[in-house]
């Protein structure tokens, strides 16, 4: 069995990791940048790769790259962001680029198939000299590079594999899931895949990982972070690496874990990619369960991680109000294609729900609450009655019908920018609206799929 | 104000005081009985007439006299049963009369119009010595006579008509009220009708009424009795008078006190006598409400007071087991002629509740308890998916309809005698089975109507 393990995740391995050939591409294309940058006149001090491909801890296929140019701690933020966006123009001219923004504007650019983002950078000693958010991952790749084994590395692209197989892999809010740093921290923690995976897989909510030994009291951490896992950064004890990760997300971390010990298998790592249903398990699936798609157009230019934390929001805030209108919501989801549509999908108990409601007033012997309750309701449909010692009423709901509740709600809501552009545009639509992005937008229809499905794929792995 | 309702209650007091000619042939009557008891040979020492109609408290047309045969206190107690039936049955020789049993037998037979029951007691000199439920009946009947004005016997009889009018008056089981003997003793207390209900409309739960000052400390009965309304018998320490009330109906009392003060009118003594709606209205709301009926055929020779205990609790019973399975019910009553039928309706949210319930398993980071989640669920509908970091599946649920439901649950209920003779032949019927009990009998029209309608009437008055 454990044989059998070994010879399976090496062959993995081999899939995985990227070919000389493409290490080879990579150093080339890096060289020229370099040698772009070092020759832009400026005030700029050093030029790094950084990131997985840096490492030697990337997968193959994998052709995001990472260049931070560093400033000196001194510059003006204002001098330091002009600099930054200078040398990224400089170095795509003639190439296809755009301007990004994370928590300060850089360029991202197309060269040799490769994506590269020109980052700038403060160059700092240590997290406590921090001026910009970036500013600690030069510090990650130091700390990284000195410690890791070669065959770590390799231990890491198992994991990082592992996480994007079951969608578990990156930090950003789409996700919720664990950061690339994190799981570099794991297997150095850990020693390998398997040893990740087995400790993982006993995980207790509030699980503390502290490298460097910063806290001395592990319980320190715990109540510092407050977190279900507390992964302390071993160049910032401050900051927690897995601060992003969702409980849930977590949860079905720990759960893949077993199931994978249980039964392992590659799949884990090269999962089939998630086709949506045919149009008429749809059509049929729309029949069965009650749901309701609210499309919203999705804000021009805007960051997508902002809007994920928007319509997360928006969901959570609808599925408050509807609960307090008696309207069960049995699941729900949000998606975008962070171009021109976001959708948020609600799947409930009943679109229908009783007409009248039940109101409960207080005890009789409450006598100025009574009269008060007495007076207040008018439009009584059944009562005022007696029960169990308390007046009680029935009233006709102002909604009884989810769709028209989304409806008149979604003109309610209030948010921030950008989604403030678009959400007036809001729309409940029918399935009839959804099919031809479904058609279109394969992305779309797996989305849709699984909200339908709402099945761990793992579990059949 | 004060001067019109003098003029209103004191009207009232003579439309329902019992007339010259009623009291007269009633006293004719008695001494007829008494001199007949007096004559038959046995070991009997004493002939009383108690209840209302001795207490001259009475109101018109009350045609029920209670005569009480007291025997010696150490008479055994097989011997005391016999004796008294023997009395009884000579009494009514050439008349028609039955038996009835409460705490023991008695006869109960008809006379010149009247029924007349003929009750054996032990002759007792207080409470302490009491062998037999009803022999503090004498006690009673001394206690008030002793006290009662005459001007209090009238403001009784308003106190008996109000709670009439309201469905609050008596102590059996079908309407858990006020008993006959606790409104003696509220006008006593009280002083007069109208101290009564603005006292009324002011109590609270928990309400101590002790006349005797039994207990030097009020809280102390409170705790003894721990009841919302605390009545202790001036004759006997360790009971309370209103035992049988109801926390709702002591809530409706306080309730239409409330009313009445804010609205003094006739009709709450002389209610009109509620109609069942016509049969196209009970047709529409039959199809506008959630409505289930349960029919039982009402156990031969059976005392009614048991079987409403009985059914009462079958009630509670069906709703817990009814809640426990999803159904919502909104309100529910319970109706027998004490002859052929009993019935239970159940107004419902709604009939059918969804095919499928949501089962929250534990959290993932519970491995054991994850685990035998897992393995003990079969044929699951959707999932398993993590949520909020909980394992998560639907199911079929076995039962979605609450018709089906009743209908395979009433065939697992076990009751006691005397239900269980007929609760096998329990049915849980239509609208048209129940249509022709409605045309025939307007007792069970006016429960269904007001079941249907749901708001106290006094409201209306």
């Amino acid at each position: 069995m454990v044989k059998n393990m070994e010879a399976m995740l090496s062959k993995i391995v081999k899939r995985i990791k990227p070919s000389k050939t493409e290490k080879e591409a990579e150093k080339k294309l890096i060289d020229k940048i370099f040698g772009k940058i070092k020759k832009i006149e400026g005030k700029h001090i050093e030029v790094m790769h950084c990131g997985s491909s840096a490492r030697d801890t990337d997968i193959g296929g994998d052709k995001d790259l990472d260049i931070f140019v560093l400033f000196p701690k001194k510059m003006k933020r204002a001098e330091f962001e002009k600099e930054g966006l200078r040398i990224g123009r400089t170095v795509f001219k003639g190439k296809k680029w755009e301007e990004c923004y994370s928590e300060h504007p850089y360029v991202r650019g197309q060269m040799d198939n490769f994506v590269i983002e020109i980052v700038p950078s403060y160059k700092v000693e240590d997290a406590s000299a921090m001026q910009s958010a970036v500013d600690r991952s030069p510090l990650h790749q130091k700390y990284l590079l000195e410690r890791l084994t070669e065959k770590q590395k390799d231990e890491i692209r198992l994991l990082r594999a592992f996480l994007k197989g079951i969608d578990c892999y990156g930090a950003k809010l789409k996700v919720n899931s664990m950061p690339g740093y994190a799981v570099e921290l794991l297997i150095l923690y850990y020693g390998s895949f398997m040893g990740c995976i087995k400790a993982a897989a006993n995980w207790k909510n509030g699980e503390i990982i502290d490298i460097e030994k910063h806290y001395s009291d592990p319980s320190e951490a715990k109540k510092k972070f407050n977190h279900h896992l507390n992964l302390v950064d071993p160049t910032d004890k401050n900051r927690n690496v897995a601060a992003a990760v969702s409980y849930n997300q977590f949860a079905r971390f720990i759960a893949a874990c077993r199931k994978f010990l249980e039964k392992p298998n590659e799949r884990f790592f090269f999962p089939e990619k998630k086709k949506g249903w045919p149009i008429s398990k749809i059509k049929k699936m729309f029949k069965e369960k009650e749901i309701l798609i609210l499309k919203i157009p999705y804000p021009k230019n805007a960051i997508s991680d902002v809007v994920y934390g928007q319509i997360k929001n928006l969901t959570k805030k609808m599925k408050t109000r509807l609960k307090l209108n008696d309207f069960i919501v049995k699941s729900s989801g949000e998606w975008t294609d962070e171009k021109s549509i976001i959708v948020n999908a609600f799947e409930f108990e009943s679109l229908e729900i009783e007409r009248v409601k039940k109101h409960l007033g207080p005890e009789i012997a409450d006598a100025k609450n009574a009269a008060i309750f007495l007076k207040s309701h008018k439009k009584i449909i059944s009562g005022p009655i007696i029960e169990n010692g308390r007046w009680v009423i029935e009233k006709e709901r102002k909604f009884w019908n989810a769709k028209e509740f989304l409806k008149a709600e979604i003109k309610k809501i209030v948010v921030k920018d950008p989604l403030n552009k678009t959400i007036k545009k809001a729309r409940v639509v029918e399935e009839k609206d959804i099919l031809p992005i479904y058609k279109k937008d394969c992305e779309f229809a797996s989305f849709i799929t699984a909200f339908l499905k709402n099945r761990e794929d793992f579990l059949d792995w």
